[in-house]
């Protein structure tokens, strides 16, 4: 075909899960493949489940290895993608699965990550709704460097925006508890991620302060309530390899009625191929949308507090991280938004 | 010696429960053990781990079976425990599992439940402060009749009980988050059960409508505070055996400083057996309390949004329902509190 | 094009994962879905992952509803596949995920299944070797009328049919011990099955007597090793959705060696698309099959006690079931073997 | 009462199932804690739901902290506990919950661990019967050096002894296929080991190689039978913290029945607390088992193939670590056997 992609940090599991994506796109064809201390090494000692690419040698993660592709999908550690983008050319179209250019605020940016901000790349959530009718996916057409969003801003952010956009909602008590598979927390080998720590188990995740993630979230909401989103967001983690399902709540404006929040959900993502609000009575699961690019989103009003509620489940891996990379490439390059990425989880 | 206990509903998960925690007490004798359907059958088809009982055939759940014990345990469905103990002799300790006698106010017996209310019990949460300073277990001390909490309820209010009883909490802004074990849903076959279904999965569990749970929640909350509180909650099911995690957040009322924060709940449950406020820094997680009769919590200020963030776990079998209700039974009976109660979980 | 398939029994959990795959695959056409009991509801209820069927509703398991198409899928209960498929013309391809065409001894089947036997039906393992060197994929080109083997039957077979084919193994002494996830138990819901019961404990599965997969597992090694064979086999459940994973032994016949033994293995399946023999030292893992028509093996020798052992891992829905009956049927329709199945599986 | 305990290796999995259950033991008292690179270091941190114990601050392991104790508990890795134990007082005793002593042939030793053998101690697996019909205990009480078993060799063994030592069972032709949660392999942080990689999946678990719990098998069924036997086994890795599910078969001698195979399992544990015979047509699960010193057993005869199959389900770190070793130290030091050791599992 000659459109050409390569992987940096395909040892992971942002890497591996954009491989197993790429290996179904019918018009991208897989290049380099790179690691940090896992270069040299075949890529079956990582991701043995990869079994077209099983003898493919991992190179180093530099420039070099990457260049020469259309497409480079970053999937490396925070801090670590700037450097590296800086040195493709400017017309390569480079992905980034990191926090780095997610942020428009280089304050934010220095007070949850800490050091200076690399600068804010295009955000990739291409159905985000923008006040006005638009969405952020005209922003992704021919863009060059791109931002992945965060997994937990994806499924908190599609939840929301459609009562923010629409003006139904106050800006300023909104709640979100979202649990998380553990495949969230990476592939680092740490005690406490160990299967006989989390299995059987829920806990609270980096509740440590505030999550890196809860800004984004408010630039998410913020966008399209057009003002100053303040969210309280929780992540916790669930006995799960994969999947976010988010529970998120904020307060009715005033004289909003349950059929005005249901309209404002239903219309939002009438016409998205991967964002569905589910018939009234039907909750989301995690698993429905294992391995797929698929968010399920349901809302209700509680009328007894003046609230919405509103789940959304994703595969963070997939909707949450390489799926969504893949769109937003699709977008980049002028192909059909939806090439090559399944729809349909695979349940039970 | 001497003191006999009869289990009503003992094929089911609350009455599996009970007995073995009961095989650990060491002044109650199991007595007579009842069921609905499963009458006539033998324990262990139904409980296979309950190895001493193994072979105790289940009597009908009748006034006549039950009689003649110092102590009644009921766990039956919801709606059929009034007219049993009403036959029952005025001074046996009746404890019923079930939620039948839990709400104080008919009114929302008959909006959350239907049909008519079947009065209000002794509340089997012990803890829970009232304001003044006194607890919860004072209406329990010599009590003949005690309702043991719901699951969600127990979570719930031990997280956020402390912060309405020392007047720091806004009563009319609170948001409860809770997940599940699948234990909590019963032992009923239903295809939405099955382990291929729950496995590897999380969803909202009976989000249609407002779960019945909340006026519980809010009659502790508001005992605690003495006003009216009002609770957006929303229960999850989380792919595990036993287990609640409840992430509990409401809005400070103004100049509520974190420090004063965390002084109420380290007071609140400083001289509680079962009741544990971790050090800062350390969250709870449900796998420590598997099995035992025990609460974990931490509270935390999110001081960009005002807003305290309280997370709880607790085994719901256990603190949550058996490990509950023997614990009231105790201060009925006027045994020691802790007597017979584990307090450390199975894990990892 | 203009090849249509219906699926009977689509609310169970082999009709579903027929239609993920069909769904994937460029050159068949969904046509009439059908139920049983749940004749009549929509799809979502019972599927909710299938997104663009959603809305399809389910007719009655009829020949009426089912004629028409170029290809027929029956995921029925065993003993009812026999009739229906009667009624349909003789030139459609009806491909049956039940048992009641899989074994060539009216014998076997009226030991292990009872009542009459329904006939034999080209089975559908086009891997399986046959002595000489052709495979079963030969009786399958042109088929109408295909038995898509038990999922045990192919993990149990495709492990140790090499050895078999080759000669290196004693017919008399072989041992397979399998794990299955509890989907390979259907979606009735029973007691035992709730996922409250299963989760965090394996168990023996169906040990009552000998298992009806037995006679299967026999009948495809003996047909490799062109002699009777007998083993013993033991199934268990495992604490997870899907996934087979089967360790095969079998003693070797005298004088045979690790290294013969390895080439015959890795001979056998060396142009197979979806058996992947692993490199030395690398075991199957169930998850890296997951949603995937393959199978992965290992096999090593034991030189101490003479015995190879052979693992195997499936996906018991999709190798397993579903994905081998398209397979099959890519095969009756002359259309290319692998053509819409998935190599790759959803990992982590 | 004065019998006081240390615990070497307390941050470990052995070490806390052991204080765990210590915590439980009327007549014991816990002493000093001690630990390798964890010293220094609050027991919280590592064991979080060891509450009544949490700011217990672990020593060094050497000899200078755990003297002075009637009991010395050694969790240690593979190698290290008999420079320790030499050190110790000999009227001490010291149990080994590590392999060092467990073997009784010094070249079966090196085979499989290298390096020196540490010498044999008492091993203590209580119900192992000698022919004769004596038991392993008569050789434990009073004894002041005990090796614990391996928990894959406690279930195995008391699987298939009772037919070895009734004389039904072929020596040459075992088989055992064992499924193991995480927890047995430790909590060291290795990147297969986390979570994402086990939840869901089923593997093989060490099978580079014979496994090191081989010879430990061949030795308890040697004793039990009187001549040396030989075993095939396959550990498997299953998606639970605890539990082990041993599926053991082997073949019969000429002509034994079905009525003596139960009627050896019978009585052979007929006085037992611990090791339960479960009655005809009812299978182990290992859930029943959980935190209990418990060991459940079915037995069948495959008629069709001549053997015998045995299931049995234990807690690998209760009965098959540390209620096991507690077990022994209750008859090392003429308590009740079954001291402070529950039988009744945490289910469901």
């Amino acid at each position: 075909m000659g459109i050409t992609a390569a992987v940096a940090g395909a040892s992971g599991y942002a890497g591996g899960e954009l491989l197993r994506l790429l290996l179904q796109h019918p018009q991208i064809e897989i290049g380099a493949l790179t690691a940090g201390s896992n270069a040299g090494t075949r890529l079956a000692e990582h991701q043995p489940h990869l079994l077209p690419l099983a003898d493919r040698v991992l190179g180093p993660t530099t420039a070099e290895q990457l260049q020469g592709h259309d497409l480079v999908f970053l999937a490396l550690p925070h801090g670590t993608s700037a450097k590296i983008a800086a040195e493709l050319p400017a017309d390569t179209v480079v992905i980034d699965c990191g926090a780095d250019h997610r942020l428009s605020s280089a304050e934010a940016w220095q007070e949850f990550y800490g050091g200076e901000h690399a600068g804010t790349w295009a955000y990739g959530l291409p159905e985000l709704p923008h006040p006005g009718g638009e969405r952020q996916r005209e922003t992704l057409r021919g863009a060059r460097r791109i931002a992945v969003p965060g997994c937990y801003p994806t499924a908190s952010s599609l939840a929301l925006a459609p009562g923010f956009a629409a003006g139904l909602l106050q800006p300023d008590d909104v709640v979100v508890v979202a649990a998380s598979g553990t495949s969230g927390a990476g592939k680092a080998a740490k005690t406490n991620m160990i299967g006989s720590e989390v299995m059987g188990s829920m806990s609270p995740y980096g509740v440590g302060g505030v999550h890196r993630h809860t800004p984004e979230i408010e630039q998410n909401l913020g966008l399209a309530a057009q003002e100053a989103v303040r969210v309280s967001f929780t992540p916790t983690l669930a006995p799960m390899s994969r999947g976010i399902l988010a529970t998120c709540t904020a307060k009715l404006k005033p004289g909003v009625s349950a059929e005005a929040v249901r309209e404002a959900w239903v219309s939002t993502y009438a016409d998205e191929a991967f964002v569905h609000v589910l018939p009234e009575g039907r909750w989301p699961r995690t698993a429905d949308t294992l391995g797929a690019n698929t968010a399920l989103i349901q809302v209700a009003v509680d009328e007894r507090v003046g609230r919405v509620i509103v789940v959304s489940a994703i595969d963070n891996l997939a909707k949450g991280t390489a799926g969504g990379a893949i769109q937003s490439a699709n977008l980049a390059l002028d192909l059909p938004e939806t090439l090559g990425l399944p729809l349909v989880g695979v349940a039970p």
